[in-house]
Protein backbone atom coordinates (compact mmCIF):
# COMPACT_ATOMS: atom_id res chain seq x y z
CA UNK A 1 0.00 0.00 0.00
CA UNK A 2 2.74 2.54 1.10
CA UNK A 3 4.54 1.86 -2.46
CA UNK A 4 1.39 3.26 -4.55
CA UNK A 5 1.96 6.50 -2.87
CA UNK A 6 4.68 8.63 -5.41
CA UNK A 7 5.97 12.11 -3.74
CA UNK A 8 6.26 14.64 -6.28
CA UNK A 9 8.88 17.49 -5.87
CA UNK A 10 8.15 20.07 -8.98
CA UNK A 11 10.89 22.09 -9.91
CA UNK A 12 13.18 21.35 -6.62
CA UNK A 13 16.62 22.33 -6.81
CA UNK A 14 18.51 21.89 -3.54
CA UNK A 15 20.34 19.21 -3.29
CA UNK A 16 19.41 18.96 0.78
CA UNK A 17 15.65 19.95 0.01
CA UNK A 18 15.84 16.78 -2.00
CA UNK A 19 17.91 14.67 0.40
CA UNK A 20 15.61 15.42 3.49
CA UNK A 21 12.51 14.55 1.43
CA UNK A 22 14.27 11.33 0.81
CA UNK A 23 14.85 10.76 4.36
CA UNK A 24 11.60 11.98 5.66
CA UNK A 25 9.80 8.97 3.01
CA UNK A 26 13.00 6.73 4.35
CA UNK A 27 11.74 6.79 7.85
CA UNK A 28 8.49 6.57 7.45
CA UNK A 29 8.47 3.88 4.94
CA UNK A 30 7.84 5.32 1.01
CA UNK A 31 10.22 4.86 -1.78
CA UNK A 32 8.55 6.08 -4.67
CA UNK A 33 10.22 9.30 -5.32
CA UNK A 34 9.74 11.42 -8.59
CA UNK A 35 11.42 14.58 -9.04
CA UNK A 36 10.57 16.52 -12.35
CA UNK A 37 13.26 19.32 -13.30
CA UNK A 38 14.63 20.49 -16.67
CA UNK A 39 17.47 19.24 -16.04
CA UNK A 40 19.25 16.08 -14.20
CA UNK A 41 18.47 16.28 -10.42
CA UNK A 42 21.73 15.67 -8.31
CA UNK A 43 20.45 12.89 -6.77
CA UNK A 44 24.12 12.04 -5.20
CA UNK A 45 24.72 15.17 -3.95
CA UNK A 46 21.20 14.91 -2.64
CA UNK A 47 22.34 11.33 -1.24
CA UNK A 48 25.38 13.56 0.50
CA UNK A 49 23.48 15.67 2.28
CA UNK A 50 20.44 13.23 3.39
CA UNK A 51 23.29 11.17 5.25
CA UNK A 52 25.27 13.72 6.10
CA UNK A 53 26.18 12.91 9.73
CA UNK A 54 25.54 16.09 10.92
CA UNK A 55 21.55 16.24 9.82
CA UNK A 56 20.87 12.85 11.32
CA UNK A 57 21.29 10.78 14.30
CA UNK A 58 23.22 7.99 12.67
CA UNK A 59 24.89 9.01 9.84
CA UNK A 60 25.80 6.06 8.16
CA UNK A 61 22.41 4.25 8.48
CA UNK A 62 20.20 7.09 6.84
CA UNK A 63 22.90 7.35 4.12
CA UNK A 64 21.90 3.69 3.24
CA UNK A 65 18.30 4.85 3.85
CA UNK A 66 18.11 7.82 2.01
CA UNK A 67 20.57 5.82 -1.07
CA UNK A 68 17.71 3.50 -1.82
CA UNK A 69 15.35 6.06 -1.80
CA UNK A 70 17.27 8.22 -4.40
CA UNK A 71 18.28 5.19 -6.11
CA UNK A 72 14.76 4.42 -6.94
CA UNK A 73 14.14 8.09 -7.82
CA UNK A 74 12.90 8.66 -11.24
CA UNK A 75 13.25 12.51 -13.06
CA UNK A 76 10.72 13.59 -15.45
CA UNK A 77 10.82 16.56 -17.65
CA UNK A 78 7.24 17.71 -17.46
CA UNK A 79 4.33 17.20 -14.32
CA UNK A 80 1.91 14.97 -16.69
CA UNK A 81 4.65 12.30 -17.08
CA UNK A 82 4.90 12.26 -13.81
CA UNK A 83 1.67 11.61 -12.56
CA UNK A 84 0.28 10.14 -15.86
CA UNK A 85 -0.42 6.28 -14.23
CA UNK A 86 -1.72 8.36 -10.85
CA UNK A 87 -5.95 7.97 -10.17
CA UNK A 88 -5.54 10.65 -7.62
CA UNK A 89 -3.23 13.80 -7.57
CA UNK A 90 -3.11 15.83 -5.07
CA UNK A 91 -1.21 18.77 -4.74
CA UNK A 92 0.25 20.78 -1.40
CA UNK A 93 -0.18 24.60 -0.83
CA UNK A 94 0.30 27.47 1.71
CA UNK A 95 -2.68 29.19 1.03
CA UNK A 96 -1.36 32.60 -0.71
CA UNK A 97 -3.19 35.06 -2.19
CA UNK A 98 -3.13 33.94 -5.54
CA UNK A 99 -7.04 33.99 -5.36
CA UNK A 100 -7.31 30.08 -6.08
CA UNK A 101 -10.66 28.35 -7.28
CA UNK A 102 -10.03 25.15 -5.86
CA UNK A 103 -10.92 24.41 -2.24
CA UNK A 104 -8.03 24.09 -0.10
CA UNK A 105 -8.68 21.36 2.88
CA UNK A 106 -6.07 20.67 6.25
CA UNK A 107 -4.24 18.16 5.89
CA UNK A 108 -5.61 16.00 8.67
CA UNK A 109 -9.15 15.77 6.73
CA UNK A 110 -7.62 15.36 3.26
CA UNK A 111 -5.79 12.07 4.85
CA UNK A 112 -8.72 9.60 4.95
CA UNK A 113 -9.59 10.26 0.93
CA UNK A 114 -5.82 9.74 0.17
CA UNK A 115 -5.66 6.66 2.15
CA UNK A 116 -8.53 5.17 0.46
CA UNK A 117 -7.40 6.60 -2.99
CA UNK A 118 -4.46 4.22 -2.41
CA UNK A 119 -6.80 1.88 -4.05
CA UNK A 120 -5.23 3.02 -6.99
CA UNK A 121 -1.60 5.28 -7.43
CA UNK A 122 -1.82 8.38 -5.29
CA UNK A 123 0.71 11.29 -6.30
CA UNK A 124 1.30 13.88 -3.84
CA UNK A 125 3.05 17.14 -5.12
CA UNK A 126 5.35 19.62 -3.66
CA UNK A 127 6.26 22.93 -5.40
CA UNK A 128 9.37 24.23 -6.06
CA UNK A 129 11.64 25.96 -2.71
CA UNK A 130 10.73 29.50 -4.17
CA UNK A 131 7.31 29.50 -5.50
CA UNK A 132 5.73 26.66 -4.60
CA UNK A 133 2.85 24.78 -6.63
CA UNK A 134 1.86 27.13 -9.76
CA UNK A 135 -1.62 27.74 -10.78
CA UNK A 136 -1.34 25.12 -13.60
CA UNK A 137 0.12 22.67 -12.12
CA UNK A 138 -2.14 22.94 -9.02
CA UNK A 139 -4.82 22.86 -12.01
CA UNK A 140 -3.88 19.35 -12.44
CA UNK A 141 -5.23 17.98 -8.81
CA UNK A 142 -8.33 17.06 -7.67
CA UNK A 143 -7.45 17.48 -4.04
CA UNK A 144 -5.68 20.59 -2.31
CA UNK A 145 -4.47 20.20 1.18
CA UNK A 146 -2.65 22.63 3.66
CA UNK A 147 -0.20 22.22 6.51
CA UNK A 148 -2.08 24.50 9.35
CA UNK A 149 0.50 26.93 10.33
CA UNK A 150 0.76 30.14 12.11
CA UNK A 151 0.90 33.19 10.08
CA UNK A 152 3.06 35.74 12.24
CA UNK A 153 1.92 39.21 12.05
CA UNK A 154 2.98 41.12 9.07
CA UNK A 155 3.75 37.40 7.29
CA UNK A 156 2.54 37.94 3.44
CA UNK A 157 2.73 34.19 3.10
CA UNK A 158 3.39 31.10 4.24
CA UNK A 159 6.12 28.24 3.57
CA UNK A 160 7.50 25.31 4.98
CA UNK A 161 10.94 24.09 4.95
CA UNK A 162 10.51 21.11 1.92
CA UNK A 163 11.79 18.13 3.84
CA UNK A 164 9.45 19.13 7.43
CA UNK A 165 6.34 19.31 4.69
CA UNK A 166 7.32 15.88 3.24
CA UNK A 167 7.75 14.81 6.91
CA UNK A 168 4.51 16.04 8.45
CA UNK A 169 2.47 14.68 5.37
CA UNK A 170 3.63 11.61 5.71
CA UNK A 171 3.52 11.18 9.25
CA UNK A 172 -0.62 12.10 8.97
CA UNK A 173 -0.84 9.64 6.81
CA UNK A 174 0.94 7.13 9.20
CA UNK A 175 -0.82 8.20 11.97
CA UNK A 176 -4.18 8.17 9.88
CA UNK A 177 -3.74 4.45 10.15
CA UNK A 178 -1.98 3.88 7.06
CA UNK A 179 -1.44 0.23 7.67
CA UNK A 180 -4.61 -0.59 8.62
CA UNK A 181 -5.92 0.91 5.14
CA UNK A 182 -4.83 -2.56 3.78
CA UNK A 183 -8.02 -4.06 4.77
CA UNK A 184 -9.95 -1.75 2.95
CA UNK A 185 -12.05 -3.31 0.42
CA UNK A 186 -10.99 -3.03 -2.78
CA UNK A 187 -12.63 -0.90 -5.23
CA UNK A 188 -13.92 -2.68 -8.32
CA UNK A 189 -14.42 0.43 -10.34
CA UNK A 190 -11.71 1.18 -12.20
CA UNK A 191 -10.07 5.16 -11.83
CA UNK A 192 -9.15 6.87 -14.30
CA UNK A 193 -5.61 7.99 -14.62
CA UNK A 194 -4.29 11.21 -14.99
CA UNK A 195 -3.12 10.90 -18.28
CA UNK A 196 -6.94 9.76 -19.63
CA UNK A 197 -8.03 13.27 -18.03
CA UNK A 198 -5.45 15.31 -19.55
CA UNK A 199 -7.20 13.38 -23.04
CA UNK A 200 -10.60 14.49 -21.44
CA UNK A 201 -9.36 18.14 -20.86
CA UNK A 202 -8.08 18.26 -24.39
CA UNK A 203 -11.43 17.34 -26.01
CA UNK A 204 -13.41 19.48 -24.07
CA UNK A 205 -11.03 22.36 -24.73
CA UNK A 206 -11.35 21.17 -28.56
CA UNK A 207 -14.86 21.12 -28.15
CA UNK A 208 -15.94 24.33 -26.49
CA UNK A 209 -13.50 25.78 -29.60
CA UNK A 210 -15.46 23.64 -32.12
CA UNK A 211 -18.88 24.66 -31.05
CA UNK A 212 -18.29 28.63 -30.49
CA UNK A 213 -17.94 28.29 -27.14
CA UNK A 214 -14.45 29.56 -26.45
CA UNK A 215 -15.44 32.70 -29.37
CA UNK A 216 -18.13 33.76 -26.73
CA UNK A 217 -16.42 33.18 -23.19
CA UNK A 218 -12.84 32.81 -23.67
CA UNK A 219 -12.44 33.51 -19.51
CA UNK A 220 -14.56 29.82 -19.36
CA UNK A 221 -12.35 28.50 -22.03
CA UNK A 222 -8.87 28.55 -20.51
CA UNK A 223 -7.06 25.63 -20.33
CA UNK A 224 -6.77 25.72 -16.66
CA UNK A 225 -9.99 26.51 -16.57
CA UNK A 226 -11.34 23.48 -18.04
CA UNK A 227 -8.87 21.31 -17.04
CA UNK A 228 -10.33 21.75 -13.48
CA UNK A 229 -14.30 21.10 -14.95
CA UNK A 230 -12.70 17.73 -16.52
CA UNK A 231 -11.81 16.90 -13.39
CA UNK A 232 -15.24 16.20 -13.02
CA UNK A 233 -15.87 14.18 -15.93
CA UNK A 234 -16.21 10.97 -14.12
CA UNK A 235 -14.23 9.40 -11.31
CA UNK A 236 -14.58 6.08 -12.99
CA UNK A 237 -13.37 4.39 -16.19
CA UNK A 238 -16.89 3.47 -17.90
CA UNK A 239 -17.92 7.56 -16.78
CA UNK A 240 -14.69 9.15 -18.49
CA UNK A 241 -15.36 6.51 -21.56
CA UNK A 242 -19.44 8.16 -21.86
CA UNK A 243 -18.16 11.65 -21.53
CA UNK A 244 -15.08 10.97 -24.65
CA UNK A 245 -17.41 9.64 -26.21
CA UNK A 246 -20.09 12.91 -26.25
CA UNK A 247 -17.64 15.25 -26.43
CA UNK A 248 -16.44 13.50 -29.87
CA UNK A 249 -20.00 13.31 -31.07
CA UNK A 250 -20.13 17.43 -30.42
CA UNK A 251 -16.90 17.54 -32.11
CA UNK A 252 -18.34 15.70 -35.31
CA UNK A 253 -21.75 17.38 -35.22
CA UNK A 254 -19.85 21.05 -34.74
CA UNK A 255 -17.38 19.87 -37.78
CA UNK A 256 -20.37 19.23 -39.90
CA UNK A 257 -21.62 22.60 -39.48
CA UNK A 258 -18.11 24.30 -39.84
CA UNK A 259 -17.16 27.01 -42.13
CA UNK A 260 -15.36 25.64 -45.06
CA UNK B 1 -0.39 29.28 25.34
CA UNK B 2 1.81 29.00 22.30
CA UNK B 3 4.19 30.82 24.70
CA UNK B 4 4.18 28.42 27.19
CA UNK B 5 5.70 25.50 25.03
CA UNK B 6 9.36 25.23 25.79
CA UNK B 7 11.31 23.67 23.24
CA UNK B 8 14.32 21.99 24.70
CA UNK B 9 17.79 20.80 22.51
CA UNK B 10 19.71 18.84 24.68
CA UNK B 11 23.04 18.46 23.03
CA UNK B 12 22.63 19.42 19.64
CA UNK B 13 25.61 20.59 18.03
CA UNK B 14 25.27 21.27 14.41
CA UNK B 15 24.09 24.94 13.42
CA UNK B 16 21.84 23.79 10.35
CA UNK B 17 20.28 21.02 13.29
CA UNK B 18 19.61 24.13 15.35
CA UNK B 19 18.25 26.21 12.91
CA UNK B 20 15.98 23.87 11.42
CA UNK B 21 14.39 23.08 14.43
CA UNK B 22 14.19 26.90 14.79
CA UNK B 23 12.27 27.23 11.72
CA UNK B 24 9.76 24.58 12.57
CA UNK B 25 8.85 26.70 15.54
CA UNK B 26 8.49 29.87 13.35
CA UNK B 27 6.40 27.97 11.13
CA UNK B 28 3.92 26.51 13.58
CA UNK B 29 4.04 29.60 15.83
CA UNK B 30 6.22 29.04 19.09
CA UNK B 31 9.07 30.84 20.14
CA UNK B 32 10.72 29.91 23.46
CA UNK B 33 13.36 27.72 22.17
CA UNK B 34 16.29 26.07 25.19
CA UNK B 35 19.57 24.75 24.19
CA UNK B 36 21.49 22.51 26.42
CA UNK B 37 24.96 22.31 25.66
CA UNK B 38 28.41 22.14 27.13
CA UNK B 39 29.68 25.62 24.89
CA UNK B 40 28.05 28.44 23.13
CA UNK B 41 25.72 27.26 21.05
CA UNK B 42 26.14 29.14 17.54
CA UNK B 43 23.04 31.03 16.78
CA UNK B 44 24.46 33.11 13.90
CA UNK B 45 25.10 30.53 12.49
CA UNK B 46 22.14 28.41 12.62
CA UNK B 47 20.48 31.48 11.65
CA UNK B 48 22.27 31.29 8.47
CA UNK B 49 21.66 27.66 7.94
CA UNK B 50 17.55 28.06 9.44
CA UNK B 51 17.83 30.96 6.75
CA UNK B 52 19.54 29.81 3.83
CA UNK B 53 17.35 31.16 1.10
CA UNK B 54 18.30 27.14 -0.37
CA UNK B 55 15.92 25.71 2.40
CA UNK B 56 13.22 27.67 2.22
CA UNK B 57 10.32 29.14 -0.42
CA UNK B 58 11.27 32.56 0.88
CA UNK B 59 14.46 32.85 1.90
CA UNK B 60 14.64 36.90 3.71
CA UNK B 61 11.31 36.19 5.18
CA UNK B 62 11.93 33.07 6.85
CA UNK B 63 15.64 34.03 7.57
CA UNK B 64 13.88 37.45 9.75
CA UNK B 65 11.07 34.37 11.65
CA UNK B 66 13.90 31.96 12.75
CA UNK B 67 16.01 34.92 13.64
CA UNK B 68 13.51 36.18 15.55
CA UNK B 69 13.20 32.42 17.44
CA UNK B 70 17.22 32.51 17.55
CA UNK B 71 17.61 35.60 18.96
CA UNK B 72 14.84 34.76 22.33
CA UNK B 73 17.02 31.14 22.38
CA UNK B 74 18.84 30.25 25.88
CA UNK B 75 21.54 28.55 26.14
CA UNK B 76 21.80 25.94 29.58
CA UNK B 77 24.66 24.39 30.90
CA UNK B 78 22.64 21.62 32.64
CA UNK B 79 19.46 19.97 32.05
CA UNK B 80 17.58 20.77 35.25
CA UNK B 81 18.12 24.26 34.75
CA UNK B 82 16.75 24.35 31.01
CA UNK B 83 12.99 22.68 32.90
CA UNK B 84 13.13 24.24 36.15
CA UNK B 85 10.43 26.27 35.62
CA UNK B 86 8.40 23.41 33.37
CA UNK B 87 5.44 21.61 35.09
CA UNK B 88 5.47 18.66 32.52
CA UNK B 89 9.12 17.76 30.90
CA UNK B 90 7.72 15.25 27.77
CA UNK B 91 11.01 13.41 26.48
CA UNK B 92 10.94 12.24 22.92
CA UNK B 93 12.46 8.92 22.26
CA UNK B 94 12.73 6.49 18.95
CA UNK B 95 12.14 3.65 21.30
CA UNK B 96 15.46 1.84 21.26
CA UNK B 97 16.72 -1.38 22.97
CA UNK B 98 17.62 0.68 26.23
CA UNK B 99 14.97 -1.22 28.02
CA UNK B 100 12.80 1.97 29.47
CA UNK B 101 11.42 1.36 32.22
CA UNK B 102 8.95 4.31 31.25
CA UNK B 103 6.14 3.58 29.06
CA UNK B 104 6.23 5.51 25.97
CA UNK B 105 3.39 6.53 24.42
CA UNK B 106 2.81 7.24 20.53
CA UNK B 107 2.93 11.36 19.83
CA UNK B 108 -0.54 11.58 18.65
CA UNK B 109 -1.68 9.74 22.30
CA UNK B 110 0.58 12.26 24.13
CA UNK B 111 -1.06 15.72 22.38
CA UNK B 112 -4.43 16.11 24.77
CA UNK B 113 -2.03 15.48 27.59
CA UNK B 114 0.47 18.05 26.83
CA UNK B 115 -2.28 20.79 25.56
CA UNK B 116 -4.05 19.92 28.93
CA UNK B 117 -0.42 21.21 30.35
CA UNK B 118 0.05 24.38 29.12
CA UNK B 119 -1.82 25.54 31.87
CA UNK B 120 1.29 25.69 33.51
CA UNK B 121 4.97 25.53 31.35
CA UNK B 122 5.80 22.35 29.30
CA UNK B 123 9.12 21.24 27.69
CA UNK B 124 9.52 19.38 25.09
CA UNK B 125 12.63 17.03 24.88
CA UNK B 126 15.06 16.28 21.86
CA UNK B 127 18.63 14.25 22.31
CA UNK B 128 21.29 14.79 20.66
CA UNK B 129 21.81 14.35 16.65
CA UNK B 130 24.38 11.19 17.98
CA UNK B 131 22.85 9.54 20.91
CA UNK B 132 19.03 10.86 21.24
CA UNK B 133 18.09 11.55 25.16
CA UNK B 134 20.30 8.99 27.50
CA UNK B 135 18.11 6.98 30.10
CA UNK B 136 19.85 9.86 32.94
CA UNK B 137 17.46 12.62 30.72
CA UNK B 138 14.54 10.47 29.90
CA UNK B 139 14.28 10.08 33.74
CA UNK B 140 13.69 13.59 34.44
CA UNK B 141 10.29 13.25 31.76
CA UNK B 142 6.96 12.45 32.99
CA UNK B 143 6.20 11.79 30.05
CA UNK B 144 7.79 9.57 26.93
CA UNK B 145 6.33 10.08 23.46
CA UNK B 146 7.58 8.51 20.28
CA UNK B 147 6.98 9.05 16.89
CA UNK B 148 5.98 6.01 14.84
CA UNK B 149 7.95 5.39 12.16
CA UNK B 150 9.03 2.65 9.86
CA UNK B 151 11.27 -0.39 10.83
CA UNK B 152 13.31 -1.10 7.47
CA UNK B 153 14.48 -5.07 7.49
CA UNK B 154 17.54 -5.15 9.40
CA UNK B 155 17.52 -1.52 11.03
CA UNK B 156 18.58 -1.88 14.68
CA UNK B 157 17.42 1.39 15.61
CA UNK B 158 15.40 4.14 14.07
CA UNK B 159 15.84 8.20 14.41
CA UNK B 160 14.81 11.15 12.70
CA UNK B 161 16.03 13.77 11.22
CA UNK B 162 16.11 16.83 14.49
CA UNK B 163 14.27 19.57 12.19
CA UNK B 164 11.74 17.07 10.99
CA UNK B 165 10.90 15.87 14.56
CA UNK B 166 10.22 19.40 16.19
CA UNK B 167 8.29 19.83 12.78
CA UNK B 168 6.07 16.36 13.18
CA UNK B 169 5.50 17.03 16.76
CA UNK B 170 4.59 20.78 16.93
CA UNK B 171 2.57 19.58 13.82
CA UNK B 172 0.57 17.41 15.83
CA UNK B 173 -0.08 19.61 18.63
CA UNK B 174 -1.51 22.44 16.32
CA UNK B 175 -3.27 19.59 14.76
CA UNK B 176 -5.08 18.69 18.30
CA UNK B 177 -6.72 22.27 18.18
CA UNK B 178 -3.87 23.82 20.31
CA UNK B 179 -5.52 27.23 21.34
CA UNK B 180 -4.96 30.31 18.87
CA UNK B 181 -4.54 28.13 15.82
CA UNK B 182 -4.41 29.99 12.68
CA UNK B 183 -8.24 29.72 11.17
CA UNK B 184 -8.17 28.53 7.53
CA UNK B 185 -10.05 31.03 5.32
CA UNK B 186 -13.74 29.73 4.77
CA UNK B 187 -14.14 28.70 1.56
CA UNK B 188 -17.70 30.66 0.41
CA UNK B 189 -18.68 28.86 -2.48
CA UNK B 190 -22.35 28.38 -3.39
CA UNK B 191 -23.48 24.67 -4.12
CA UNK B 192 -26.07 23.84 -6.00
CA UNK B 193 -29.25 23.54 -5.56
CA UNK B 194 -31.48 20.09 -6.42
CA UNK B 195 -33.23 22.34 -9.27
CA UNK B 196 -30.14 23.45 -10.91
CA UNK B 197 -28.92 19.89 -11.25
CA UNK B 198 -32.66 19.17 -12.47
CA UNK B 199 -31.67 21.69 -15.65
CA UNK B 200 -28.26 20.31 -16.01
CA UNK B 201 -29.46 16.91 -16.32
CA UNK B 202 -32.14 18.07 -18.62
CA UNK B 203 -29.73 20.56 -20.98
CA UNK B 204 -27.15 17.12 -21.38
CA UNK B 205 -30.01 14.78 -22.49
CA UNK B 206 -30.85 17.69 -25.04
CA UNK B 207 -27.50 17.71 -26.07
CA UNK B 208 -27.11 14.30 -26.31
CA UNK B 209 -29.98 14.21 -28.40
CA UNK B 210 -29.19 17.00 -30.71
CA UNK B 211 -25.93 15.98 -31.57
CA UNK B 212 -26.76 12.54 -32.63
CA UNK B 213 -25.09 10.59 -29.40
CA UNK B 214 -28.56 9.46 -27.46
CA UNK B 215 -29.09 7.80 -31.58
CA UNK B 216 -25.85 5.86 -31.83
CA UNK B 217 -25.40 4.99 -27.17
CA UNK B 218 -28.86 4.54 -26.40
CA UNK B 219 -27.80 3.05 -23.25
CA UNK B 220 -25.41 5.87 -21.85
CA UNK B 221 -28.09 8.50 -22.84
CA UNK B 222 -30.72 6.90 -20.57
CA UNK B 223 -31.87 9.26 -18.64
CA UNK B 224 -31.17 7.61 -15.28
CA UNK B 225 -27.36 7.32 -16.41
CA UNK B 226 -27.49 10.89 -17.74
CA UNK B 227 -28.49 12.35 -14.33
CA UNK B 228 -25.62 10.61 -12.61
CA UNK B 229 -23.77 12.25 -15.36
CA UNK B 230 -24.58 15.54 -14.37
CA UNK B 231 -24.17 15.24 -10.67
CA UNK B 232 -20.51 15.93 -11.67
CA UNK B 233 -21.15 18.57 -13.60
CA UNK B 234 -20.02 21.24 -10.62
CA UNK B 235 -20.57 21.09 -7.36
CA UNK B 236 -20.71 24.84 -7.06
CA UNK B 237 -22.82 26.92 -9.02
CA UNK B 238 -20.10 29.29 -11.11
CA UNK B 239 -19.21 25.78 -12.41
CA UNK B 240 -22.75 24.98 -12.53
CA UNK B 241 -22.84 27.65 -14.82
CA UNK B 242 -20.29 27.20 -17.02
CA UNK B 243 -21.36 23.68 -17.99
CA UNK B 244 -25.22 24.93 -18.84
CA UNK B 245 -23.17 27.73 -21.04
CA UNK B 246 -21.31 25.13 -22.96
CA UNK B 247 -24.00 22.52 -23.42
CA UNK B 248 -26.34 25.35 -24.55
CA UNK B 249 -23.83 26.41 -27.37
CA UNK B 250 -23.42 22.92 -27.77
CA UNK B 251 -27.15 22.78 -28.83
CA UNK B 252 -26.89 25.60 -30.92
CA UNK B 253 -24.13 24.46 -32.89
CA UNK B 254 -26.15 20.97 -33.41
CA UNK B 255 -29.33 22.78 -34.15
CA UNK B 256 -27.61 24.95 -36.83
CA UNK B 257 -26.71 21.79 -38.39
CA UNK B 258 -29.97 19.77 -38.10
CA UNK B 259 -32.30 19.04 -40.68
CA UNK B 260 -35.35 21.02 -41.38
Amino acid sequence: MRARLSIVLVGARNPSNIGAAARAMQDFGFDDLRVVNEYAPPFEAAQLQGGHPANVVDGRKAAVGAAQVLANARRFDRLEEAIADCTLVAGTTAIGGRGLTQPVVPLSDAAPQLTEALAGRVALLFGSEKTGLTNEQLSRCQLLLTIPMFAAEGARHLSMNLGQAVAVCLYELVRAGFEGARELPVTREVQVTAEARERLTQLLLEAMASTGYARRFPANAREHVVRQLAMQLGGKEDEAATWMGFLRQVQRSAKKDAPG
